[in-house]
């Protein structure tokens, strides 16, 4: 795996001579409790059911048709293995990457990824392909903010409180501003923010 | 002072006894980055002004308009000072009230409390008058959460990630559901969330 620097730059280079690498974006479509939190310590994802209404996806089945390749940190990939028994259902949908330190090898249908993040986003966007659907959890937002490398924001922001436990945005990387879409009120109080990076 | 756990039952079962306490409402009237924090390390509040717009206060002066007491933290308050060079124009327009572990003399026109904060809601309740604008900072809003005293929410989002500095919702409480109110979508792109109380 290439990982040096000198590679980056020379991915970069490319990028700049390759237009089809802009079309592909980088999105994260999340939520997020009102104080911010995405899970609760013991991983319970039950407080989502507050705003489950029949026939009301809150735009997920059109994240799922613009994205063809998902990116997700690995404990939240090991979340999803503890919450279905072992599986992981998105990887029947999407060509999928799960970022860790760690060197492992593919299983689930799933690629480890342990290099610098902005040399896979860089590779991807080289690619063709649809969008790239990021969903947390807050480590590889992070890792993905530092570098801007995120395209577009959509959180949607639950009416609870959480109170405790795993936060989207943890902190601890340098300030940039964003450009705001127009946001979405739904019945059900679920507010949906929208955002694209400047 | 009262402080004493039989003094606030007292005062709780008054307020059942009096409907006139359910009148006025804390009303929590913030601005928060999209990443949760309402000013960074070195207090600096110029990214609020991405959003300024001529004739557009986002409900400030209706909000002033309905209160006339406004509580905040002590650290809050003494940002403020900094910021002033010592004055607290908060004072010329509410009854106002610092929360503090310390024991301090009024000054500037406000008051120390350091007692129950229960205690000093459900006395403000009691008294007539218009409603009661908290202004933050995380640890009173934490305090005021922790015994569900917030009647109202009006969450405005910058668009912008702070990435570093003090939070709104500091956590270390228990879940609790809110009821949502329409939010509101700005041209600047600030979006205004609001909730009340369940």
């Amino acid at each position: 795996m290439v990982r040096d620097q000198k590679a980056i730059i020379l991915l970069l280079q490319t990028q700049k001579q390759n237009p089809i690498m802009h079309k592909r974006k980088v999105v994260l479509y999340i939520a997020m409790s009102l104080d911010g939190f995405i899970a609760d310590e013991n991983d319970d994802l039950s407080w989502l059911s507050a705003v489950e209404k029949e026939g009301e996806d809150y735009g997920y089945n059109a994240m799922q048709e613009r994205s063809d390749t998902y990116i997700v940190g690995r404990k939240t990939y090991e979340m999803v293995l503890q919450l279905t028994g072992g599986m992981f259902p998105q990887s029947k949908m999407y060509k999928c990457y799960v970022i860790t330190r760690q060197t492992r090898e593919r299983e689930n249908g799933v690629t480890f990824f342990n290099g610098e993040i902005e040399w896979l986003i860089t590779k991807l966007k080289r690619e063709e392909g649809k969008d790239i659907y990021c969903d947390g959890g807050g480590e590889i937002v992070k890792l993905l903010m530092q570098k801007n490398l995120i395209d577009e924001y959509i959180i949607s922001v639950i009416p609870t409180i959480l109170g405790n436990g795993k936060r989207l945005f943890i902190g601890g990387i340098e300030r940039f501003p964003l450009k705001a879409i127009a946001s979405k009120y739904y019945d059900s109080g679920l507010v949906q923010l929208h955002y694209k990076r400047v």
